[in-house]
């Protein structure tokens, strides 16, 4: 059977990138892999919008926050981080373990942080340090306004501001530069479209100033020794070459399709997306819905495990379910990185043929000509 | 131009595990991805000969040592730590970065540390809560006596025995559970075969023992969170999709070969590449050979950077250079992996018609005939 995954992360790896992965390998200290780190470092600088370095760790996407925690605070620092889903709870739970003071914006899964909340906390925190910030939380498909909180951010407090953009790189607008971002992490198996084992930390000045107070221990994770070995087109530790190579071959895709024409599209596809699922008859479950991943309520009296079941081995449909409090009671369909528009056609047929399977009333083809008539309308 | 590896990590990968990984990536929730989970699980126990976990981690091979410092010990606890390489050195670093004690045995570069160094250290730091030591430390390409060792530490001390495998796995002899070893660790780039990117750590029930009693602050590299992942199939983040798919290949070529086999395979070209090497003229570095690496010292009257780069652009030879103060004066050639006699051969033909380009004076072929007369009477 074909098989499709709609997870937001991993994600499809392009079969070229999948092809150049699978070449024999080359040795990391050999001058020819340090100009594929030196193409792979600049082009992370366009894909994160920046001038300042962006570094390559081999860790899963909570291995390049661990980074950037151990490498810029110290033991009692405040740091304020937005909990409003899974991931953002871990980015509370991961400062506290280190002995920092982790301050939580606790926001309704669902719902993105509003400003008079990151104001508010500010005021009561005003020794914090950093503010973190999760651009597509994963596990509840939310975007949060990431240039408007930097903004408040930076002209209330000299705190700095930190990006979770692990779902969120690829697929949303964003300028680290321009927004004046310190630091935003992302992992591989996302809008880098390759698979996990990499984390990419793009680090500011303030940040970089930061790393040199900062007395909290570190080794494998240490930013400054990643900073030290980047200035050489080189990594501290043996790099996942193949993964960097992989690296490499997307990133030259992505640089020629444009990152804000990526942009776009993602924003175009999720749109789709969404009138699709509308027009079905089903509810979206995010008020601020990211272009990622889109979260769906089950209907009622449709159990979870049987409809994935379907999905998976009679349409070869990949879905993700809900996490924490909300297994079992919503689904999540990803359109982050290697997709287009009739991708987003094709996850709607196997979902209109399951629904139908399952009894649940709707027209039949209505999701699909919603979606056909938002691409052919928003161009 | 035809290029070879022959260097101790990176090691050259099996063709059929390079199609394998460029294969469609999967959801690591899938149940079919537990199966492949298992199955390396399973195959990392015969190669470690033991019934005790190992564990995947998404990292180098030091990323793997660091877990093991943070997870089963406290800050002043004392580890005693061999110093015999650039490896060696990191051991003693990286303790003391995170607050442990590291007691150091200064080994002198391309010597094993002997019993009665190891007998003084646990007598003088009675203490100690475990000794790290290197099996096959690859700066040096010395083979450290583990069997030996760890029967001395566990009569004389109650000393946890530690032990970074990452050169030696796949390559020299090893039981886990017989040796009483209780960690080991060891990378994916080295005899297992695979690219950079994932360490294994092996954990007996005295490490576990530790875990529960360490009060070192961990998160992304806390192998209590591994353990129970590991219990469930699973990770406590998201795993290295590719890399594992690639390990679960390469492993199943180490079952259907024999651990035992591949032991011996590793002697037997080492043996003979040693009994080449010494009749073109040259000399070994090591007293203590490692059957992973070979390291030689550069004849007098040549220098590194022409040698290397008439082996790499005149024969597509790949070898390690000297590192710390043997930069320069060393080359090492490493047979880690996937090598065989005829791979002997090849390197020994380059660098005799290398040696040849630069006037060294020797009989054309007969470091090669050496190695053949090895190979015919050691079987």
């Amino acid at each position: 059977m074909k098989k499709r995954l709609f997870t937001p992360g991993p994600t499809p790896v392009p079969e070229t990138v999948m092809l150049k992965m699978a070449e024999p390998i080359i040795h990391h200290r050999h001058p020819e892999f340090g100009e594929i780190v030196k193409r792979v470092n600049d082009n992370l600088k366009y894909l994160f919008q920046t001038e300042q370095p962006v570094l390559t760790l081999a860790s899963s996407g909570t291995g390049g926050m661990e980074s950037t925690f151990v490498s810029l605070f110290s033991p009692g620092d405040t740091v304020i981080a937005v909990n409003g889903g899974k991931f953002g709870e871990r980015w509370v739970k991961m400062p506290n373990t280190f002995g920092l003071n982790a301050v939580e914006i606790k926001v309704e899964w669902g719902k993105a942080p509003t400003r008079e909340q990151v104001l508010t906390s500010l005021r009561e925190n005003p020794q914090a340090k950093a503010v973190y910030l999760v651009h597509s939380e994963t596990s509840t498909g939310t975007a949060t306004d990431i240039e408007g909180l930097a903004r408040v951010i930076r002209e209330n407090s000299n705190a700095l501001v930190c990006v979770d953009g692990i779902t969120a790189i690829g697929a949303h607008e964003f300028r680290f530069d321009a927004w004046g971002i310190d630091v935003c992490v992302t992992g591989s198996q996302k809008g880098m479209m390759i698979p996990p084992g990499l984390a990419f930390v793009a680090v500011s000045k303030r940040a970089i100033e930061a790393m040199e107070r900062s007395t909290l221990p570190k080794f494998y994770f240490d930013l400054r020794k990643a900073l030290k070995a980047y200035g050489n087109n080189d990594t501290p530790w043996t790099p996942a070459i193949s993964l960097i190579i992989g690296a490499d071959s997307a990133l030259q895709m992505i640089h020629a399709e444009g990152v804000e024409n990526i942009w776009r599209r993602h924003e175009r596809l999720a749109t789709a997306l969404h009138k699709g699922i509308t027009a079905i008859g089903l509810m979206l479950f995010s008020d601020s819905p990211s272009f990622a991943v889109t979260p769906v309520w089950l209907p009622a009296g449709i159990e979870w495990k049987p409809f994935n079941r379907t999905l998976k081995d009679k349409y070869g449909i990949t879905i993700a379910g809900g996490q924490g409090e909300y297994a079992g009671k919503i689904f999540r369909i990803s359109h982050l990185g290697y997709f287009d528009e009739l991708d987003m056609i094709t996850v709607l047929s196997a979902l209109e043929m399951t629904l139908f399977d399952f009894g649940f009333q709707f027209e039949l083809g209505s999701g699909i000509r919603a979606a056909q008539a938002s691409f052919l309308t928003t161009g």
